[in-house]
């Protein structure tokens, strides 16, 4: 048992390194035991395929028959545009198959596990199942509530302040936090903002400094689709894909022109004047989005808190004061007693450089979660 | 010299057991050590005397011959309430003695350790220097500066609010943090507070729930001395000390109402319509107090923190969001450049339950340090 383990953190070890990367698909990671020894590694390849299955099953070769295979996620039980890989489990002759937790992908759910079994297959499920839940946390949302998980990123002085009256904001936070923001956007599929920051602050949003040929999908919140379009976004639309949600009022000549600049335009409702937040993370995730990373501005992660979708936040802070005159990071909630403030549990703290992260989860984010196989 | 640096760090550990009970005096530790065994052990008794040499002497008696004395804070050399520790080493014939910092009160500032060397004492100073520099930073500053040692706890939500716009705030922070705010009333000499946090929380402002029994002065800053007298404050002012900073202006009769109360009232200028906060602090240093642990409200903290007068701020978050429109736990700066904003370095990260402690100082606090002897 604690080999089975330790087998399964290795998997889902190899599962993290397809974060951002395997959408729509699951990053899922399998290891391949014969004997006591690793005979097969494998994880999600970029784009989603071939599975992790896959890769480990022609690692191990002939040295299959008989193994154990340690899966983070159930195997796969439909023809998609690879075959299931419960099938080719059973074809290479495994006897034991242990999975993390179930795929309540309803074209799985349990049909993986029930192949396996019918093939006379050993099965055993929830093996680091809490653990597997938080790697696959952004598969499971999407399947089970229609939108990818949201993790909010906040880089504030103490009092919560991300610039000055004038506008300054260059830099709240050092290097290392800005270098650990880059790697954040990496294992997330999409980078989230609003059009208030991309007027702003122009930025490219892309990963930088970390050897990462990778990009994630740049979104940009905006009503009425009033940005710049000569700005950074605008410029490199056709290297790094550009999603623009706005609301129905927009006009087709400038939706026409964002096209033409390699942008893809998702229409989204308007709600209290400003675009649904939650109706937006569907159109999201019916695009395929797992994992999207929020970085602002105030108004947009405001919303996205208010409205309960903010299933993770990374709190950047910085050894400074700004002052009660400076720009909140954060917009109004409209909050009428304390006891509505949205709450969450502390999973992470790490120091880098002068600063602080601390990592929050939803103290809700169990609830949502999928029942287990 | 790895036996005088853990013999020291000893000593400096029985030297923080005085923080908050030896004002006017240093809390300094002393270890007397024998042929590699420890014979004595003491340190600065609440109210700043017997002295921690005299303490460690009397424990060590004989045995103090010929050994070696551990001291966080070089020895007296003045006739005060008390013969000069000096002398007392000497008498006790030990045959060297560790300093960690040279005393810069102009009454010793290097005659003891001159003391010991004419009387052929071996004497090493600057053995765990930076150490005890921290453990004394509140009487190194009252002598060199004139003022005590300033703490500032900040308690917010992640975007730096203490309450929602209606002024609700309980709780915040958790039992954990709580429970650690009064381990830190309790290691410095007094709680300082603003007219608006007394006003509106009423706060009592005492030690309890750690079996501890010594109180910490309270003061509060009141300018115009308009605090409510039948609250906790004034009703437990016979028990606990209460200083009360008032401006100029205050009426001969209210003054004399809270004599009759039994506060105790400093009279300090304004500045800018506000008491001045470095001539308040000018005022509790001339009193004795060498630590302050000031706990708001946001008006005070911002203009201790924009005067540069909080050497270190303990900040608290909590893992809530409350918004834009919540009470800020901190003021306006009036910084015209991010530039100028006070900036702090990361000493130590805690964790207290659901809730996160951060402690940072000053960057310019090591430059406000005397020289080493």
């Amino acid at each position: 048992m604690d080999d089975d383990r330790a087998h399964m953190r290795h998997a889902l070890a190899l599962a993290r390194r397809g974060l951002g990367r395997t959408w729509p698909n699951p990053a899922v990671g399998c290891v391949i035991v014969q004997d006591g020894r690793i005979v097969g590694r494998g994880w999600t390849q970029p784009g989603g395929r071939p599975h992790a299955e896959t890769m480990a099953l022609a690692q191990a070769g002939a040295a299959a028959r008989d193994a154990t295979a340690y899966v983070t996620l159930e195997p796969c039980a439909h023809h998609g545009r690879t075959p299931p890989c419960a099938d080719a489990l059973v074809a290479a002759g495994v006897a034991r198959v242990v999975v993390a937790l179930g795929d309540p992908d309803p074209r799985v759910d349990g049909q993986g596990i029930a192949r396996l079994r019918a093939a006379g297959i050993a099965v055993d499920t929830g093996i680091c199942a809490a653990e597997a839940r938080e790697a696959q946390e952004g598969f499971l949302r999407r399947v089970t509530q229609g939108r990818p998980m949201l993790t909010l990123k906040l880089a504030l002085s103490w009092d919560g302040r991300i610039a000055t009256a004038t506008g300054e904001s260059q830099w709240i936070t050092g290097p290392e936090a800005r270098r650990r923001v880059h790697a954040m956007r990496a294992d997330h599929d999409a980078v989230l903002i609003g059009a208030g920051t991309a007027r702003a602050d122009d930025p490219g949003l892309t990963v930088r400094g970390l050897g990462i040929a990778h990009q994630p999908v740049r979104v940009v919140m905006s009503r009425r689709l009033d940005l710049p379009r000569d700005g950074q976004l605008a410029r490199s639309a056709r290297e790094v894909p550009l999603w623009l949600l706005h609301g129905p009022s927009v006009a087709a000549d400038l939706r026409e022109a964002w096209r033409d600049l390699g942008a893809e335009l998702i229409e989204a409702p308007v709600i209290c004047g400003q675009l649904d937040p939650a109706a937006s993370l569907a159109a999201l995730g019916a695009r395929g989005l797992t994992r999207v990373f929020c970085e602002g501005g105030g108004t947009l992660a405001a919303s996205l808190l208010g409205a309960g979708l903010a299933d993770r936040v990374a709190l950047f802070t910085a050894g400074l004061a700004i002052g009660a005159e400076g720009m909140p990071g954060l917009g109004a909630l409209g909050l009428d007693r304390l006891a509505q403030a949205p709450r969450y549990s502390l999973a992470r703290i790490e120091r880098l450089g002068p600063d602080v992260l601390t990592l929050w989860r939803s103290a809700s984010s169990g609830e949502a979660e999928p029942p287990r196989p």
